[in-house]
């Protein structure tokens, strides 16, 4: 089926362009090197094409992404890279047909993963993002109380997440600042992991084990800022079903399709004005004209994963033609 | 169960306050004088309560929404305020357990409209909100194209979406202005039923027959802002998972739980900080203290409607105990 014929909104994934973002992550860090972090696209299918690129551990935001990729058997080893008190989702983790470790960063984290039968776990540690995450210098104490309580530390993690967007010049020195508290942490809790960083700092920490990203699979116009070496492959599609002699059109696709935190999304050729819960209205680009009622258009997100959370399926396009339908199939919590 | 025992993060109704919203505004419009927009809550066990109201005509943004409240037996009379012009979906919106209205705003919409089968339609006339509709002069010519296709005219619509955030002393005059254009047009057009207004305009906007409301159901930061006689009903209810001692803690609901378009959802007795995808950091509120690990804050959103379209169902409480689960079943296009 040509694109055109898309029902919309639609969300689009160009599989060349997917296909060449995970070839030039794969060769930056090979394998285990890198921990390709589901939350940025929330499917089983995209996860089977980065193990079959080699990398086998994925890490996590939610229980439901680890127990929907244990349950496609991707579950060589699974990081759930957050932390969760409740017990029975603890237990459906600790239960489930797949390596699991989970982040702890207090003692109320680690008894509940070991009451709940977790067997392994990182001690996450604040390095600067004004998240989860206890003091470095709380690191050791944590690692003590988790092996006490009978758990294995498998090592430390960290996201520096407040230098995604850091201009590139000052990105080595920021990121080098960030780790080194991660380094020191890793000194006191042991272990052989040492896992941070994402898509923005993929160039720069060389500090890490193991790199968690997931944005650069499919990026957006934000990451696309940055000047990294990553192309935009998701796009949601959606059909001009309105064009008004005033100067403005409406295509069908807003705010329930797209994530807003970052701003507006793009409208490729044409000028954003806004988005309301089902449309977006948009005034013409350079070349000063509208779209005809019935074409389609492409809205580039500002921000992969919120965008990502509200579709219940990609649209696999190569040439042209939908090649492939992949069910976005790790959603809520 | 008590409320305190929610996994999270939750999307909870108090169900009181929402009784008490529908109260309100089924004594403002009674029966067909509203015409509930499910787009706002996106479940047909909310909208079975508004038919025991009286309101048995629902308006929609969608053709799911359609098809599942005509699928759960509400189909006495379905308004599509959109504009559709896939073949498919309007074929099964022609041929749904229902009687179906679309709104037109063109001769490819008519064409398309009549072609599926589709029996009546409203014509969208633009009162401003630079979104769908025809010019109001256009009108007449749109209604002439669509008996000529063979459909039934019903009358006309027109959203004032750019009044909603007016403030309460200059609506009346706006509203009067902006519903001017759209009686011109009716006159144009004829038929009974000229439809319009929102939650923002429910005190003004008299000029319609029946008023699309949907918001003031569960409300949001936004329109409690407004001065308008509903009650916040709706929160995103989260545990907190880490605290910091550097002076904030983190809670498990973030930007794929809560739409972003109209600012920070407000965490109730704290200071939110920021989100990110699954996490919301704040610092403490006028009391100067942070909650215990493991403590539940309740998050105000900041706009229902792409709230709602993350979450799979309601959690319905009524005095900390949780009495039922309703599924947000009208999600997708």
């Amino acid at each position: 089926m040509h694109m055109d014929r898309l029902a919309t909104p639609a969300l689009v994934i160009d599989r060349d362009v997917l296909d060449a973002n995970i070839a030039v992550m794969s060769a930056l860090r090979p394998g285990a090197a890198l921990r390709p972090h589901v939350k940025a696209f929330k499917s089983t299918s995209l996860a089977r094409r980065l193990a079959e690129a080699g990398h086998l551990g994925f890490c996590a935001a939610t229980p439901r992404e680890i127990l929907g990729l244990a349950a496609a058997g991707l579950g060589d080893d699974l990081l759930l890279a957050n932390e969760v008190l409740d017990p029975e989702r603890l237990r459906e983790l600790a239960d489930c047909d797949a390596r699991v470790t989970v982040a702890v960063d207090s003692v109320e984290t680690v008894d509940a993963a070991a009451r709940a039968g977790i067997r392994e776990v990182l001690v996450d540690v604040d390095v600067g993002c004004f998240r989860c995450g206890c003091p470095p210098a709380d690191a050791g104490r944590i690692a003590d109380q988790a092996r006490a309580a009978g758990l294995e530390v498998r090592g430390v993690m960290g996201y520096e997440g407040q230098l995604m967007m850091t201009p590139a010049d000052e990105r080595s020195e920021r990121v080098a600042e960030a780790m080194a508290p991660l380094l020191d942490a890793h000194e006191a809790v042991g272990g052989e992991v040492i896992s941070g960083g994402g898509t923005g700092t993929c160039l720069e920490n060389t500090f890490v084990t193991e790199l968690q990203a997931g944005s650069y699979t499919l990026m957006d116009t934000h990451y696309a800022s940055q000047g990294l070496p990553f192309q935009q492959a998701l796009s949601v599609v959606c059909t001009v079903i309105s064009v008004n002699p005033g100067g403005w059109a409406v295509a069908d696709g807003g705010l329930k399709a797209l994530g807003m935190d970052h701003g507006n999304p793009t409208v490729e050729g044409y000028e954003a004005l806004y988005f309301s819960d089902e449309h977006v209205t948009f005034t013409p680009g350079a070349d000063g004209r509208l779209p005809e009622i019935g074409e389609q258009v492409r809205v580039r997100p500002a921000h992969v994963d919120p965008t990502v959370a509200y579709h219940e399926s990609y649209r696999i396009v190569s040439d042209g033609q939908v090649v492939d339908d992949w069910p976005i199939d790790l959603r809520g919590w």
